[in-house]
C-alpha cells in the first residue's frame, strides 16, 4: 500500500479504500459524494469519533458496548443460566430479531480455522467457561459452514464433562423456500434432522 | 427515513447507510469493520472532516479544491487558449489519466436534463462564458451519453458565434476492445467517424 498523499480529497479515498469491498473506484465515487455533502461528512466523522472513543466490549458476552456491561447481559428480564454462543456481533444481532430468544449472549469473536492459524485460544472460549457457574444450557449457534460446524464440536466436547447441556441450532430448510433451489446439502440435513409431527 | 438512533454503532450505521450504493446489509458489515478498527475509524473521520472544512470549488475551472484556484489553473505550464470541459470532477481526473491533454478545464457541474429540472442555468454555464477572452479553441468532453451529447450541442451552438473554436471528443470503439463484444451503436459511430489512414 502506498503512503496517503496529501490532497484531502486523495487522503479520503485512500482511506476509504482500505474498507473491505470497497475499491478504488467505489472509494472515488464515494469520496465525491461526500464532498458535495459536507453535512453527511461531518456525520460520518463524528459518528466514527464516536465508535472509535466509545465502543468497547462487554466484559461479560464480548458484544460491543459503550458500557462496562452491555445491555442484554444487564437486562435482568433475560435468563442468566441460558447462553446462546455467536461467532460475531452480527450474528447476536441475527439472532435478536428473531424475536424468540430470551437468554443471554456470548460472543465468539469467530470460529475455528486452524489454517488461518484461529485456535481456540485466539477465540473467546476461556471466557465461556469462565462463566458457566450459574449457566444450565449453552445453545451453540456457530454459522452451519465447516468452521462454524467444528467449532460447535469442539466446544461441544469441551463443555459437557463440565456438565453443561448443550445443545446445536437446527439445520433444514430456510422458512419460505422452495425446495427446488434449495440446495441438496441442505436437504439431507432436513431429511436426517426431521421431527415427528 | 428514521431519525438516527442512540447508540454509537446504530449511528454509524445509519450515516454509512446514507452514502449512494450502500445499503443497510453494506453499512452494518462497514461498521462493524470499523468498530474492530479504531485506527482506521480515527483516519477516515481525519479524512472526512479535512475535504468537509477545506474542500471548496475553484473559482476558474469549479473543480474541488482546497485553495481559491486549483493546481491546474495555477499551472503556468498549462495551455491557457485550450479549455476542455467536463461534467464532473472525476472525468477531469479521467482525461488527465490519458496523458495526453495540456490545456486548462472547465467543469460544468453535470449534463442538461430538463426532465430533472437541470438547465443551462443549473451548470456553469454562465462562467464558462466569462472566461473565453483568451481562448482559442473549446473541447466539449461531456460524457457519450444522450444528456452528455444535448449539452454539447447546446454549448456549440452557443459558443460558435462567439468565433471561438469548439471540437467534441471522438466516439469509436474503445482501445483493445473486441468487436464481437462492442454494441452496435457505438461500432456505427465508429464506422461514421472513420478516418482515412
Amino acid at each position: 500500500m502506498q503512503d496517503a498523499p496529501a490532497d484531502p480529497i486523495a487522503v479520503l479515498v485512500h482511506h476509504l479504500s482500505r474498507l473491505p469491498g470497497i475499491g478504488g473506484k467505489t472509494a472515488t465515487r464515494l469520496a465525491y459524494f461526500l464532498v458535495r455533502d459536507p453535512g453527511l461528512s461531518e456525520d460520518l466523522a463524528a459518528a466514527l469519533q464516536g465508535t472509535a472513543t466509545t465502543v468497547g466490549r462487554c466484559t461479560i458476552c464480548g458484544d460491543f458496548t459503550s458500557a462496562e456491561v452491555c445491555a442484554t447481559c444487564a437486562d435482568p428480564k433475560r435468563e442468566p443460566s441460558l447462553v446462546c454462543v455467536v461467532e460475531r456481533s452480527q450474528d447476536l444481532q441475527a439472532v435478536e430479531r428473531a424475536g424468540v430468544y430470551r437468554g443471554r449472549y456470548h460472543i465468539l469473536g469467530g470460529a475455528l480455522s486452524p489454517l488461518d492459524g484461529v485456535g481456540p485460544d485466539v477465540l473467546r472460549v476461556r471466557e465461556l467457561l469462565d462463566r458457566l457457574m450459574d449457566v444450565e444450557e449453552v445453545i451453540l449457534a456457530t454459522n452451519p459452514t465447516v468452521e462454524g460446524d467444528a467449532t460447535a464440536l469442539y466446544l461441544a466436547r469441551l463443555l459437557k464433562p463440565i456438565g453443561v447441556k448443550v445443545s446445536r441450532i437446527a439445520r433444514g430448510v430456510s422458512v419460505g423456500a422452495e425446495l427446488e433451489y434449495t440446495d441438496a446439502g441442505t436437504i439431507g440435513r432436513a431429511l436426517e434432522e426431521r421431527r415427528e409431527l
